[in-house]
């Protein structure tokens, strides 16, 4: 891609894929945590929860659950690894923490239980870069603590959010205080009765400069102007307690001090929150597509039909042999351009994480639809998985801009090759969330 | 395709596909009546039903409100006309019906409003066909007066559809009494509270005909050895208060009259009720498409990006053509299968409505998923009616025969213009409801 | 589609599909006259042209075979009859010559032996359109009497053809002549060593007005300064004695009267020869696709590979079963857009002759590719005519506009139902053939 | 995949994919000599073969380029480096040829050059490994020294060779010599007059172990009971004087001693020859999707249409992107299955090996049909590569295995993983040249 504009050393390390060997025992770790700890705390989790009659609360004994399990992680020491390269956490690698992703995706609250759950994952990178002290007293402390929980305020109703331009909600200073009004939605762990500050992007003016006119606000929760007008449904799943939030704010006013980094600067916090998280969420994508094949393969091995078993039937075992090429190369793509974020950084690895966000939910969703007409009616039933999974494959192809604007990134970079333009900025801040 | 087995002037007439003369005053009277009565009263029904707790009930009025509008049906003359050339119904031709079953999927009440609503229309079919007098008086009489609902209990969770010789649940003789054990699951409609009787796909014997050890037997409801477990989920939706269900038969004894046709005949009777359903569900489907596309350019032309209307960006433009082309091919599909079962009959017919079920519901998918990712975030939530009909549409690929089964009938039909071959009866035996 | 803006009756007519009653007779008459007549003189044709040295001319005896059977044709009054609705032919509708185009295309010298094929066709509409009488005793007149054959010079090497605007051979009217001066390519059956006339798009002035810059002009052949520059292969196929060529005009000097219909009225004559051509090609298209899907059939079932047909093996069944609906689906389409031409005219019916020219060339190389590919590595020799098939389908994709430009047209017909905006005139000149 | 079944270390070790440090220097030499040497002599023997009149031969001067090339190759030590871990060569791995190959496959004659063009690279291997001193001497010996060229005839005109249980060609033995009959088609590189020696795969028994029944024995040429009738076209082109040739044999004798390895033991030779030339040809395909996404860009970035960049227009910048997506997937996979063969050897690897070989030459196709379509007419003409790189991509899904049976082998690895069952020895022994 990028190669002719770096040195042939920096290239050729960007095909050394192994995880360190400084990362292995916490790779390991993390999998024994989750067989020992993990799994058997889910399961009570989830037995506690059943019957429970408002979806929007935890039922008694949940949480409990849930914050012994974080105290264990703390004690053996697998908390807040995900920071990458940061004083407060491993300095892990994009790398090997994209190895580590795939296991964290193995189970729902896996990633809750050691503190690298989304969306609080990028809010904690935020405020330990561009927090102030004070900041990071308030939210930061008790984030990387796993007192609270945290939501991100980006993509409003009315507006293609895969133009970053696309930004109304308005900000306006009066005194000492800043007053939001307007409308988000998709608003992921808004729902979450523990969730007490909320990242919010708003324009703050309408300069000449389209990518000034941005900031973010902190805006704690509850707050008396923010309404939750209920969730947005993925497929008629409200996914709740988690929730993904349609938000009013009415008036809302909070501190000067709340501003991040300094009015107009949004973007350019963006750009620090870029990359990872996109990683992070193909990584656990292919584990999803793993658990597709797998259950297509085990499906197809145990029933029969016309006499025989149906993975031999018709064009199934070509459907299986595609959906393995299909995840290994999207396995090595995944991997390469979590090298290239450690090798050349965010900004310069922004190609290879478009080529991944652009490959890899529209593939996996396919290979989960194979699964599903493998297994009948069974397939987009409650019974499986499937159905679920492949709702959520479905909308991270809109989330953090659609594929469409992803393939524009990729397809621009191969045309600047001959022109040697300089890249759209308001494209280049496609690279939030 | 089989045009060499038959007359030049058959072939010559299948060509013809427009609406007869005679079926014209009705079609413009259905349209009539769906934007004059069905459409208020479903926007009452929808109204009345909001924050109603138990969602497998219908709210106070909700079926006031709709036995009224069936009241000005018959009043109207518009009852029972899906009955093709029976003398209790107009004796439309499949293929006039097929152009109002178009309108008819445009509002979710209008079918049952004229009583022409699934499972319903293939049981009274059957039922009119084959039922004793005794039969008809007591099940078809309230259905044709629409006084009662009805199911039919086809498919089970453990063993494939796909092959029609997969039915488990057994029934057997003692005394005057039929006695049946086993599951079904997916029963549509059998969550009706005025679900009165279903129609209950068995296997009588072990005989070494294979096609000849089903049998079909009427169940009335509520009965006290059927179980409803629970509603299945499509994509997470429990579609209340229709349902698709999951039922459990334990030592359901009904009298030996309730037997349809004879024991052993179970195949034959899934003859009647084969192509029609399948016609009308898909000339359904491309009422939906038609609403997707609508959607869609709608949605492109409405929101803007990068200074540009949506749909004027990437390859948007070229996916609407693309819908379009597929919508005129496959409602010109579906119209040559309604004629070719008028012209030829249900069962010379049956490789046209194999290549409909697998060409439309699988193309309409794609089209709706288009449809979604121009829609962005709003496309997979409850904001538009496009998650719920790509659900509905990528059930029907499971439903009535998977996709692949349907391909291997075409299939077949190719290889045997070179052999001669007969057709495989377990084979002919997927053309059942 | 445009249905909102016609009559009922003309919609309904629209799906009325079988051939005319008149028209049979002509059909069943071409049909024997092909057998009795044209493949025996084919394979007199092919055992004469065997060895010929020089690719670009035609062996002893051959041109003398083709004669008697043109002479024949005419006898039995099978002549001309491609001309629609004029005095001169048949006035055959264009659904009837659909019919009768599928068969022509069976042998590669049927069109020809009755008067009947490209460019000729083309051409000799728009001089018995738009030629004055001493035009068309020049050369209407031997064209239809088949004694002389015809090109059409259109393409430019330069510039994409997919604009129509884009023409740049100039033509400067000096004194009493047209002097034209630019190069054209891919001019088909201008390698053909009886072409004595071409008609010619040039561009005669740099007016305001894009859509009246154009005029067509006839050439007569050989001329001084016309020069065949060579062969455009196809897949490396020259195509001779018929041939693609690259022509070269330098200084080439015509009689003023040559110019046809008036100067800047290339697009409206453009217009005349709009659809049919398509039609024409695609019904012959779908041809093309029976017969690789006979060849499919036959090989898989002949051809045995570990211990069973090939045809039984993994998807190829499913393969055959989409091949069929897909040329059942084409087929309809292709008659539709004819009976639109019919019903409506060539104008009315632009969108539909665009969803045609969109959709079959496309779909038919994907039937062919799937053909070659059961064949193995038989399928892309010359032991089947599948690799020429292949060639000529994918070249037509790209010819009389590229798929994108029709996919354009049928996509803004669908935004134009909401804003009521007038066609883009140069998108319209597209319809050129 | 099949990382459970070997050491962590092993698996880890798979993910270096980078060019070893030893390499290096070689591969930079190579692209030098390429620049310096090859491609000045390719545009000589270019130069020297055109007007050229007998296709088959080579035209005064050509090999008299060729040999001063090869002398320089040899002097400079960049020969025969293609044997892996041989006494005989450089002892290169298949990670870093992998490397070296996509820049061979850049000119013609590069590999000729270097003497590592295929079919003679796999016939030394073979020889060198089984081989006895005489055979080495007579041919390894020359062909090492690249005096001679060589074939491989496998592939037989009247069954598919999907399964390599089909080779019906007989050799029997009678006295002192092996008599041969049958037919062989596709024999690449036998059109040439160099070519001296055919390696032959034969069945010698018919015995009940159908994997022991195949021997390979060396056959001299010319040789008066070996007559090639001619060549094999792909898609229209004969590729002189290289040649897949068409070839017969008739009581065709040679000496019991140029039997390889044993009678009946063919398959275990084919083994040896497995999977390097796979990864060589599939690293080539990834050069040609590269060239064809360069052709693409250009002519999109070079041409205008409607006032735009073509590259501009519908949806071609996201054809760009999914070609860059592609052929980086692509290029990672290709590594990987040679650096698989590197660390876990040729046979365990060959599940990785069926994977490239399955994808890349159908996605190459798709990229290059994409270049096709931009570049209009121009794209399927002899004035740009693209049509003739189509023709060879396409073929190569058809050599060395079609598609489907490797989709076969890749397939029932995956369900091996549930079964634990052993490999079909007839599907292990897809793997031959």
């Amino acid at each position: 891609m990028a190669d002719t504009q770096h040195s042939m050393d920096a290239m050729a390390e960007l095909n050394d894929l192994r995880m360190s060997e400084e990362a292995r025992p916490l790779y390991e770790h993390v999998k024994r945590f989750i067989k020992e700890t993990v799994e058997p705390m889910y399961e009570e989790f989830e037995r506690l929860g059943e019957g429970k009659t408002d979806i929007w609360s935890y039922a008694p004994g949940q949480l409990e659950a849930l914050e012994k399990a974080k105290d264990e992680a703390k004690k053996q020491g697998l908390w807040n690894f995900f920071l990458p390269d940061a004083e407060t956490g491993e300095g892990l690698k994009n790398l090997d923490y994209a190895y580590i992703a795939s296991e964290l995706g193995k189970n729902p609250l896996a990633s809750e239980s050691m503190n690298c759950s989304a969306p609080d994952t990028g809010n904690m990178e935020v405020l330990e870069r561009v927090g102030t002290p004070a900041q990071k007293e308030q939210w930061l402390k008790p984030l990387l603590e796993g007192k609270i929980r945290s939501a991100f305020a980006m993509t409003e109703p009315a507006l293609p959010s895969s133009d970053a331009k696309n930004v109304s909600m308005s900000a306006v200073l009066e005194g000492d205080e800043w007053v939001i009004n307007g409308e988000k939605y998709y608003i992921s762990g808004a729902g979450d009765p523990r969730c007490r500050i909320m990242i919010t992007m708003v324009k703050t003016n309408d300069g000449p400069d389209v990518n000034r006119r941005q900031s973010q606000i902190l805006v704690p929760l509850p707050h008396p102007g923010v309404t939750i007008m209920g969730p947005m449904h993925v497929f008629g799943d409200p996914d709740a307690p988690h929730g993904h939030m349609h938000i009013r704010f009415e008036n809302v006013r909070v501190p000067k001090e709340n501003m991040l980094l300094g009015e107009g600067r949004g973007f350019e916090i963006s750009q620090l929150r870029l990359g990872p998280g996109r990683i992070h969420h193909c990584m656990r994508s292919i584990g999803a597509a793993e658990k597709a094949l797998d259950l297509m393969v085990v499906r197809g091995m145990t029933r029969q039909a016309f006499g025989r078993d149906l993975i031999k039937l018709g064009g199934n075992l070509e459907k299986v042999s595609r959906a393995r090429i299909e995840i290994e190369a999207m396995r090595m793509m995944v991997l390469k351009a979590a090298k290239a974020m450690d090798v050349l950084g965010n900004k310069e690895a922004r190609v290879w994480i478009s080529m991944v966000k652009a490959m890899v939910p529209e593939r996996v969703c396919a290979i989960i639809d194979d699964a599903i007409q493998l297994h009948g009616a069974t397939g987009v039933s409650q019974w499986t998985p499937l159905a679920r999974m492949y709702a959520n494959q479905r909308t991270l192809r809109l989330a953090d801009g659609p594929d469409e604007v992803h393939h524009m990134v990729v397809g621009r970079a191969e045309t600047r090759k001959y022109t040697g333009e300089e890249e759209d900025p308001a494209m280049a801040a496609v690279w939030r969330k």
